[in-house]
Parts: C-alpha cells; structure tokens; sequence
C-alpha cells in the first residue's frame, strides 16, 4: 500500500521527523515553494524539549512547549503531513516503509533525533523513567504525585520513604534541571501539599557516571551546578554507574544498594538508524556518518540532519553537539543547499557556529558559556529564561511559559498537579 | 484494612465525592476546625465540568478546568484527602469500604454525583464517547484529532467521510455546546489544518429524543438555540432515539441507519448510589432520597447532596435541577446544619434559591433565564462567560481562562490541538 499523497512535477523531498531539524528544514523548504514536501512524525505536534523537565515538574502544561504541527506549517503549498512511524528505507527503490505504507522520495532527511540510551539494560530500560518526549514527562509527573499520594496511606515509614525519594541517574542538563526542580519541590510545594508526611526528609539523589556534572559545559560551570544542587540539598554522587534497578531497589557498580521507587534516567542518547541503511554508516553513538553537504555517507540524496547526524568537522572531531543549535543550524544549510541542488548549483559546506551552552538550575540560578563569556547565578538565570523563552514556538506558548513563569516564580507553586489521563472506555 | 487516618477526640466527617457539592462542604466545614474531615475522590482534583465541552474542543487545557484538591484546601487542619474509589457503606457499623481500606464515619456525606447514562445499552456505552470527566474530554480531544489525522491518509471517500462526521446525542446544555463548538471547529479551524480534505462537508448532527434542546430551560431559550445552531450549519433532528452503535453505523428508534465513526453521548446522567443503602433509598434517576436537612430517608447521620440527593420541595418535586448551584448551596447549608449538630441546635430545611440557567452555543451566542429576565444573543453570551470565569476555582485558573477565551476569540483558533497520551513504559 503506498501514502495516499498526490504526484506531482515537483521533486518530493521527504523528511522524517519534526523536532528543531525536520522542523526547521519543511518551514524553510516550504517558504520557496520549489518541492513536495512529506514530513512524516509520530506526533501530531513539535515539542520544545529543553523545558520537558518544567512539564514533569507540574510547572508548565504539555500545550505550552508542544506545538501543533498542522498550526506550525498552515499556509504551505505541496506540503503533506502524515502520522506514521517510518519501519525502514529502502535506497534501490528510493522510498520508505511507513505504518501507513510506503512512500517514494527524490530526496530523503533523516531527522529522527535520538532516543534514551539505556546501555542494552533491558531491566532497566523497562523500570526507570526516561524523559525526552512530552508523553514520557507527563507519565513522570502522574508517577511522582501519584506516589505521594500512596505514600500519604502507607503506614509502613520505610515503604513510605521508598515511595517519596527520588534518584535522577545522569548529570547533563536534563538532570541537573530536574534535581534541581525536585529540591525546590521539595521544599516549597510539599510540605505544604503533604503536612502528613515528613517531606524534609525525602532524599534527592543525582548518581554521575563521571566525575563532574554538565561535562558538555565549563570547568567553572560543573563547579557552580554542584555548589548550588548541594546548597539546594541534592545528594550528588559522582563515579556511581547504576548496573541494577527492579523497581524497587538500584544497585551501583561498587554494590551500593538504594531503597527507592522512582528513578528519573537521564543518562544519555542514541541514535536509532533506520533500517535498510548501510552498516558503515553507522557510527559512534549510532549516528550516521553524513559530509560537509550533511549527505549520508555513499549517497547524494539521503541527508541526516540534527541529533541523528555525525559530521565531523575540524574543531568537531566528535561531531558536533546534540542541541537544538546545531540541528537547527543543518537544517536551514540544507534547505539552502537543496535549493542550490535544484537550480544546478554547486553545494556550500556546512560549518556550525557555537551559540553557547546553559543549564539551569532553580530559583535565580543557572550556568551560562557564552564563546567568550561565561558566567552563573542570577544573571545567567535571566539570560536562560530569556534565551528559551524567545525560542519557543508560537506567540500564545510564549505568552503562556511567560506568564507561568512569574505566577510559579511569585508564588513558590508548582501549580499543576494533577493526575489526568485520558480515558477511553472502548474496546 | 483500615485506611491510615489518625484517630482524634472531633467527630469525623466522611466525604465521598470532591465536585461542587463535596469541595464546598469540605472547604466550608474545614473553617470551622470543629471536625475531622476525610474526603474521598478517585481523582486529586476538583473539576469544573460546565467547561469540560472547551477541554474537549482543544479551546482549553485540562489544567484550567481541573484544581488541585490538595491546594484547594491547603492549611486545613483536620482534613485528609485520600485518593481512592469508595465501594460499600456499612451503616450498622458506621464505616465505608474504599479501594484504601475500611473508613469508619460519625457522618457520612455522598457527594459522588451522577454519572453517564447509557440507559443500560452495553453496546452505546461501550462505543460511544460520554463527556462527563477531564479524562474523558481530553480522550474526546485526541480522538477527534487521531481521526482526522486518518483520514487524510484514508482514499476511501467513503469511510473518510465517516471519519470527520459527528454525531451528537443529548440536547441538554453538553450536547447544544459540543455541537456548536464542532459547527466553529469546522468553520474556522479545520480547513486551515486540512487543506487536503473537504472539510466543508463534515456533518454535525445533534439527534434530540425529546421536541425541543434545552429542555431544563425556557421555550425561548429552546426556540433560540435551535436558531443559532442552525444558522451555524448544525443538523438538528428531534425525536432520534439512538438503539445501537457498533462503532461504525448508528441507528435509530425510525430505522434509520447513519454512518459514522464518532457518536458524543451526551444523552443523560443517572445516580451510581453505592453499595449497602436500602433499596427504598433509591429513588428517580437512582438519585438517593433524602429531607430538607438533607438526611438520606432512615438515618440521621449519613447525608446526600448535589445530583445524587432527590430532595423534594413545593417547586421541586421531580428534586432540585441537577446544577452546580444546587449542589454548592446544599453543601453550604449542611455544613451550617452539622455545625448546628454539634452545638445541639435544632436543624434548618434547606430551600434551594434559583438562580437561573445559561447555555453558550457559540461566538457571541448564548441563551440566558435568569429568574426575571430572560435573554439571548451577545448579551448572554457576555454574561455566560463572565459568570462561568467567575465560578472557576482559582486565580491563576480564571486569568488562564480569560486570556485563552480572548486569544481563541481573536484568533479564531482552538490551539491546543495536541495528541497527547502519558507514556508508560514499565510492565
């Protein structure tokens, strides 16, 4: 069975995903109206993962970072969105395998991101809860309070703390931000929520594989993040690399045992290349091997752009990295270069430009490397707000995330907690 | 089992049930400090349903709608909240039976409301969508939206039509504003997200069993809205009685057979009296009977308000009109009568004071009875929204629900059209 799209004169450019790369490339595409676009997304909407960890924390509605897609892209010609998950590429044929069907292309852009890198730990993967999509935080603030309310008619005190501690596993941004979220939680939201439980004694735990927290960052920036978790009363371990979690009990590699019932694993990213692609395209971190022109190594039309791409490029020896920067940045390069491919002009290569890293870390405090400047606290907290607030989607969101942020700010409040799912009564 | 709650010396009152009826009598009794008050729910928050029709139609956020119990009565000394379906009463030992456990009572308030009524079709019930809950909004909401999403990958005319088309059933207050946020759904909304489809020829159908929508209200207001959702393109058809639903074709009491994937069920409530009362309790609609102190017929301790009490006065002698209004003053008044208890005060009947019914159908539309006034149009429509706004729990609530009602006003937009399902990965 084949999509049901039209065929057209046009070359079709199919692009699958729509986080900031996928996302980016249809809107700058579409603008010239030189192609058919098909951009294919589980989704029907963009989410705007640096403030996930706002969602599971109760402090920002889903609606608030995520965006309708069909919203995103109105008012474009030849542009055909479908909800699919793509299952395989086949290069012969020049079409993709889709839930829907499959789907010819004359140029095809990976741009499926990376998901949560579990290490092969099936155990793992099935017990701790990851955090890279809208859903996935949602599910972690229903767990969260949903486990404070059992622990509010727990009568056995150990069980209780099980049910109230929290261990984030991994030291990056996204969970230094959380650690930090749940110390503020903590302290101002639950005592006051909770005045049955002894909320001051819930431990928040941060387990680093490493030996520094936000190792993508400075020196000085590590430094900062954990002088303020700590001051905050997050326990920071560094060198702890988890090797067991049931559910109940986490084991680390020197044999620790820890009691708890909700582990936040923030641990790391992978790729998740398609199948149907050349093993040697495949490379560190299962990210695929794309040139200067980000074309998949071996072939001219098939691009990967965003966190599923490794480019290496003279200061990026690594590649380069998996923030919204860099994937925004390849895919306007490349939306000029198909341009340039369609007109017959020879293609520009790309070279990223460092924007600069941040984390945030709660109340009037966060990190910020700037390329020449770096700083913390109070400021770079401004600057962070700033910087996210400017790059959400949509007037309404950011009008929404602004006002959110100084009703939650005013008012100590982590408003939203609520345990809603959506019910469906149907076979 | 017993449910973990402290003993102490203050009598204790059990609550079951946190809408109008229970919030108001727990927020209202928990001032006095003269009791200990437990209050059961299966949800952590409070909803206010009269605007569930908004979640449902993507013009507002479950969270608008929905306020946290635990902070709509934070800092009440004495009151435990406790997540948990009740299923039992037990009078001759004076305790309930909960999902948490057994729960002894001095006074028993059943506050549990009314739920859906599929007049006993297991067919309906299973395949058509009730609208009653959060949940069942926001399932509502994705539903809507996963169909449209298939049927622009549907070739099927056919069956793409049976996707888009919906079918409303009930004309009381849910259905008329359902089907009138779907005619502007449909008018506004739907052919800038599809352009791909020929969403100028979705159905909006209301099937009515009685003579006229509104039926609670006046002959005017019925005449009226009958008008505005006309005019809105709304196919209205009295006298439909629905007999069966398999999830594809509809039929009605006249044989006639209507396909379609999506049938609202907004046709009724019924009691859900719990376990254990008398039979001869149960009255009309299973409501449970009780006096003018609100006193469940044969006890002296174990109360009934808001739509599952059928009080009878000289006005009401079908009981009070199952509103917000009625509830909330029931619950006021019983609180003055238990405190009255407590004091060995002779106990007051209760008399509801009308205040009216209103009902939006769309932009600038809305019908009104006041009790001496009544009417319809711009004016309605400016009362309802401000009164709705009015009554909503919260500050923040009620400015997210303004700005909201201005943006989509302006904009003409129901933004928040997103998919969004929690996402449990654990066994």
């Amino acid at each position: 069975m084949e999509v049901n799209i039209p065929q057209v004169e046009k070359k079709r450019v199919v692009i699958i995903g729509a986080g900031f790369a996928g996302l980016a490339l249809a809107q700058k595409l579409a603008k010239t109206g030189a192609f058919q676009i098909v951009l294919f997304d589980k989704n029907n909407y963009h989410q705007f993962q640096p403030l996930l960890y706002q969602v599971a924390m109760a402090g920002l509605e889903p609606s608030a970072i995520a965006f309708p897609l069909r919203k995103a892209l109105q008012r474009s010609a030849d542009l055909y969105i479908r909800l699919a998950e793509v299952l395989k590429v086949d290069p012969a044929a020049r079409e993709v395998h889709t839930s829907l069907g499959s789907c010819g292309y004359d140029y095809l852009v990976l741009a499926n991101g990376a998901v949560t890198n579990f290490f092969g730990n099936a155990e793992i993967e099935r017990f701790c809860i990851p955090m890279k999509s809208v859903s996935e935080a949602l599910y972690l603030r229903n767990r969260i309070l949903a486990d404070f309310e059992q622990a509010v008619s727990e009568s056995d005190p150990e069980e209780q703390k099980a049910l109230m501690n929290i261990i984030v596993v991994g030291g990056g941004a996204t969970g230094v931000e959380v650690a930090g979220a749940l110390a503020e939680m903590k302290r101002y939201v639950l005592p006051k929520d909770y005045p049955e439980l002894r909320t001051g004694e819930i431990e928040v735990l941060l387990l680093e594989g490493g030996d520094r927290l936000l190792s993508g960052m400075s020196a000085v920036a590590s430094r900062k993040a954990l002088e303020f978790l700590q001051k905050m009363g997050v326990k920071v371990i560094f060198g702890a690399v988890v090797t067991q979690f049931d559910g109940a009990r986490l084991r680390l590699n020197d044999g620790t045992q820890l009691h708890c019932r909700k582990v936040i694993w923030a641990a790391g990213v992978t790729g998740s290349p398609l199948e149907g692609l050349p093993p040697e395209t495949i490379v560190r971190g299962k990210r695929l091997r794309v040139n200067r022109f980000s074309q998949v190594q071996g072939f001219d039309n098939i691009f990967a752009i965003g966190d599923s791409a490794f480019m290496e490029e003279e200061k990026y020896l690594q590649g380069h990295p998996q923030l919204a920067q860099a994937a925004i940045q390849q895919a306007r390069h490349l939306a000029r270069n198909l341009e340039r491919t369609r007109r017959g002009v020879e293609l520009l290569p790309f070279s990223y430009k460092d924007l600069g890293a941040m984390a945030t870390i709660g109340r009037n405090r966060a990190v910020v490397d700037l390329p020449r400047f770096r700083f913390q606290g109070l400021l770079a907290w401004f600057v962070w707000l700033f910087v996210h607030l400017f790059q959400i989607l949509g007037v309404k969101n950011r009008v929404f995330v602004f006002f959110n942020w100084v009703w939650n700010y005013v008012t100590y409040d982590q408003p939203l907690r609520l345990i809603i799912r959506p019910k469906d009564n149907r076979p």
